[in-house]
């Protein structure tokens, strides 16, 4: 409640009757969990508009901005998963199933644009498939928390082009900037990628409108996506961004953590590649040696 | 934070310091009461994540119920509104913003049935323009807090009819259990309309599964709708509730007060009515004395 408005005990007593009776009417649900959920629903969102004092004209603004998002939502446009995404409410959520475990890497948010049939890639292959970008030698290991190398790994990595584009923003059954490739036989990885530049979420939307209100981008920080699995072990939903990023930290969805921000080396025009590949202009190298929890913590 | 489940000081830094990133990405905007519903919203939704530690899998459900919600709602379908009525938070709305003053009226859910372009009705005449159900004869006044008559006070009434609908449910341009009238030179008014019933909000939707998910009914108490304005006054929205209703507190929208609860008199087939009306049945009487609060409190 804050501070500066005067709410009379009669009247906290109304509100708080009803907060009472709304978290009551929850009693008979046979699912214990989702009575919990339901009942601590009622109270956070009661909490909310006692705090603000609410009005009548910005409860209909909130139906209105909820039914905006619903009609723009779609198979391939995801207005509510933007909405959570912009309010840290996906980042809290992986906070909270994905708690850091000794030095595994950390995790964070997933995005809209996995897919799961990825293209193959052998070690060192590209997985650009001609989408447009500076290319990125981005090399690694896989590791248990104890130090030991996971063979075998699968390692997922999805990017958007220097446009700012995924693929299947440009057509839903489009392949490119992203694949899958398998960790060798010392846990070892290796690929040619794009070096990652900032793109903004779909700001065409209520939630596009909402962060133009409160004078926030809607840009986020330059990343490459990357989901590892391994039996027995955590699977790791994460990015890496680059170090010194126009964005960074500014990210709207705020996924950035310190442990994820790495070093991409810009080699000047001409430099030889590791693997010997003729490259037109600049490129950039990057290390991320990534370390997985056990399953089950 | 629910004190069953053991978070670690450094995993409650990792969540906080996200909650308080979210706050300040706020900061830079020029709308002072936005920031402040932003910020509060923000810390609100994040503590309900942090309290019953959501899991990814209920995130998604959530994502989902959304979506469903959004593409149920159209023209003539609110579920976003439902939503809101079946967690209280219109309610409490309704209860922030129109506080209880002195001996006026208590005011109530508004509801998604009100149309503007109601028929006009005499003194005396009858609201409900052919729809199906029990003739109720309606009478009071409307006076200030100070108890002087309000005269020329325009009243809106609307019912549901003996089925359990509306007339804009069974066609949109339809026009019947509704009507407006005026008070009398003593502030009076008498007209006759329907004995409420129960009826069930609309239920196939995602609202409606919650609801059967945690074992509650979809019915709404028995009621009739009131709007009265008069210049110089608050407007009140507001129904009567029949005392000995069978649904009653359990109002699934929770929109019940003591001071709303008023007696329906039920009358015997063939009682004479008090204007001479003949009716085929038992008919009912109700007393609604109103009072209204000066405007701007
Ligand atoms: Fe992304
Ligand atoms: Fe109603």
């Amino acid at each position: 409640m804050s501070d500066v408005r005067e709410v009379s005990p009669e009247q906290q007593t109304v509100e708080q009757t009803l907060v009472d009776t709304v978290v009551a009417s929850f009693d008979a649900c046979e699912d214990p969990r989702l009575k919990e959920v339901m009942g601590s629903l009622t109270r956070h969102l009661h909490a909310f508009i006692r705090d603000v004092r609410l009005t009548e004209d910005e409860w209909s603004a909130a139906i209105a901005f909820l039914t905006a998002a619903g009609h723009i939502t779609d198979d391939v446009r995801q207005e509510f998963i933007l909405l959570s995404d912009t309010l840290g409410a996906s980042m809290q959520t992986i906070n909270i199933n994905n708690q850091a475990y000794a030095d595994a890497t950390e995790a964070t948010v997933f995005g809209p644009f996995f897919v799961e049939d990825s293209p193959a890639i052998e070690p060192g292959g590209d997985m650009a498939f001609g989408a447009p970008g500076e290319p990125c030698w981005v090399t690694g290991t896989v590791t248990s928390t104890d130090g030991e190398p996971l063979v075998g790994a699968k390692i997922e990595v999805w990017e958007a082009d220097e446009d700012g584009l995924y693929d299947v923003q440009r057509d839903a059954g489009a392949r490119a900037a992203r694949a899958h490739l398998f960790t060798d036989a010392e846990g070892g990885y290796r690929f040619w990628g794009l070096t990652p530049t900032p793109y903004p979420i779909p700001d065409d939307g209520p939630v596009g409108k909402m962060l133009a209100a409160v004078g926030r981008s809607p840009l986020r920080a330059s990343h490459l996506h990357f989901m590892v699995t391994h039996e027995g072990c955590r699977t790791l939903v994460t990015h890496i961004f680059p170090e010194g990023d126009p964005i960074g930290w500014k990210d709207t969805v705020f996924g950035v953590k310190e442990s994820l921000i790495k070093k991409f080396e810009r080699q000047a025009a001409g430099t030889p590649t590791p693997d010997g590949r003729v490259v037109d202009g600049t490129w950039s190298e990057v290390r991320f040696d990534i370390v997985l929890a056990p399953s089950g913590v």
